[in-house]
């Protein structure tokens, strides 16, 4: 596995160091989430290479540049997430082509790229949340704010154009719009930022239970995961079956990453739902007979570690 | 005209007392941009208390109220902006019906609401321009960023909604939520914020010349408007050329409205350039022949006057 890795500014870096000269002049680097030690780490970290590259030629440089250089920044200094590359692997379990939700993953990692960067703004009414360490900033607060609010739409209208550089069908770009929209916004993603703000800012973490936990990771990472998952499917050309069978998987794999790796993670009862959550999970990719789902699996095995 | 106007904290509410029951229990109210001392102005008000309707009826205060709430109250407390009431005018005077453009111009309310919501968010790297006074808050600052983030997906998800409520075409849908995506965006709205707060934060507000304030203006307002009205046009069946009529008409109007009521309207040089593009934005509504144009065209009419 170490020929996998390089380390960015002390940070393990899955694409090595062949990749990351293209990232300057903003000087940012891709930073894994987690590191798989299955032997199916190859297959994620390429998905990653794909999801990277399609970004980057997606935001370059431009004008106006004041506006483009952090969105270029911002999009990948965000802690990493699963969900663009399950979308991706969702996608290929259902028989598509990697290509068709290529701009569904991208738009999955800007929309968590803008939460991630709006979670970090220093508000009057925020302290910093003891589980999150101080990150090191490049731009000022009003640019990340800003940043923030124009990467979202950009999502949508990197979605858009892939009726064209996809063929992606007209239905499917609007029914999968309306998913992220659905995941990202005030019953999903949002709503479980503040459920996290009100858990963060308690003096008394300890007392915070495992059910309030699971309700912030199912909605924040669990809801992301869900969507990657279904749009992947929907875009592959599954059926609604498939669709709804991953939708599931992808809940229960990213509230399991979000339990595992967020707020409160040490809590009693977290690893009990964990295992749950991972029996749940891998019962819903087991239905998909004959296809090969080791790949996927892999997302929700117990050998996940931390970097 | 007095009919038309009663009071709510203080300021002028074009929809009377009769509506305004319907705001609690946030206790909001609709504040209008400007009051227009034309023959219009009845179909602007009937425009807008539509929306109005529409937007109270999309967004009822449930679960999880503390997500609900917030939006509720934040997408009636925006500064008021014609952008709305112009996609509907765009629609009927296309030929479309006012259902058909509801979701748009109430989407399109909600993105400027968002914007709105986070441009007054007190960073630690702004300042409060010297041109906007304090307003009253009722949600803190945390609270505030992550209604603004709820509220842009919501946008989308009431038009992906008006597939089924108006019966709207999905190429249509699709296309408007490119539109609405481009203009609320890095290269629209987020543009124009970002140079307004460059130029909010100079000491010498005097020296802002009047193509800076043509270019926020432009960005902020004209980049709504035009969308608005593009939308309201490609919602309603309009042609090719008239929906870029209607853009461009749209781009004029509200570059207009920013430059009148947004920063630097004092400005040496701006009262000319707002004639200049005045006597544009009629040049484009003149081409629809044997239509009523006296209700579209009234929008950029010198006798608007500030509340």
């Amino acid at each position: 596995m170490a020929r996998a890795l390089s380390t960015c500014n002390g940070r393990a870096n899955l694409f090595g160091s062949s990749t990351s000269n293209l990232l300057s002049p903003s000087s940012v680097c891709y930073r894994p989430l987690v590191v798989r030690m299955s032997r199916e780490q190859p297959y994620w970290a390429n998905i990653e290479a794909d999801v990277e590259t399609h970004l980057k030629e997606a935001i370059p440089i431009r004008h106006p540049v004041s506006v483009f250089e952090p969105m270029h920044h911002l999009a990948f200094a965000a802690p990493r997430t699963t969900a663009p590359a399950l979308c991706i692997a969702a996608c290929e379990l259902v028989g598509g082509h990697r290509s068709q939700a290529m701009a569904a993953a991208s738009a999955i990692q800007l929309m968590h790229a803008a939460a991630s960067a709006h979670e970090r703004l220093p508000l009057t009414d925020r302290t910093r949340p003891k589980t999150k360490p101080a990150t090191e900033r490049k731009f000022g607060p009003n640019i990340e704010l800003l940043t923030g609010d124009g990467i979202v739409p950009f999502g949508f209208l990197l979605l858009a154009d892939s009726l064209d550089s996809a063929q992606n069908n007209p239905d499917r770009v609007l029914r999968v719009m309306t998913e992220i929209a659905r995941a990202t916004g005030s019953q999903g993603v949002v709503d479980g930022q503040f459920r996290e703000f009100i858990i963060s800012q308690s003096d008394e973490e300890e007392a915070v239970d495992a059910s309030s936990i699971e309700y912030v990771s199912r909605k924040k990472e669990g809801e992301l995961h869900a969507c990657a998952a279904a749009c992947g499917a929907i875009l592959g050309g599954g059926s609604e079956a498939e669709i709804e069978k991953l939708r599931s998987y992808g809940l229960y794999a990213g509230t399991i990453q979000g339990m595992l790796f967020g707020i409160g993670r040490n809590q009693k009862g977290v690893r009990e739902m964990v295992e749950n959550l991972r029996a749940l999970a891998l019962k819903e990719v087991e239905s998909f007979k004959n296809r090969e789902i080791e790949a996927i699996s892999s997302l929700v095995e117990p050998e996940l570690s931390f970097v």
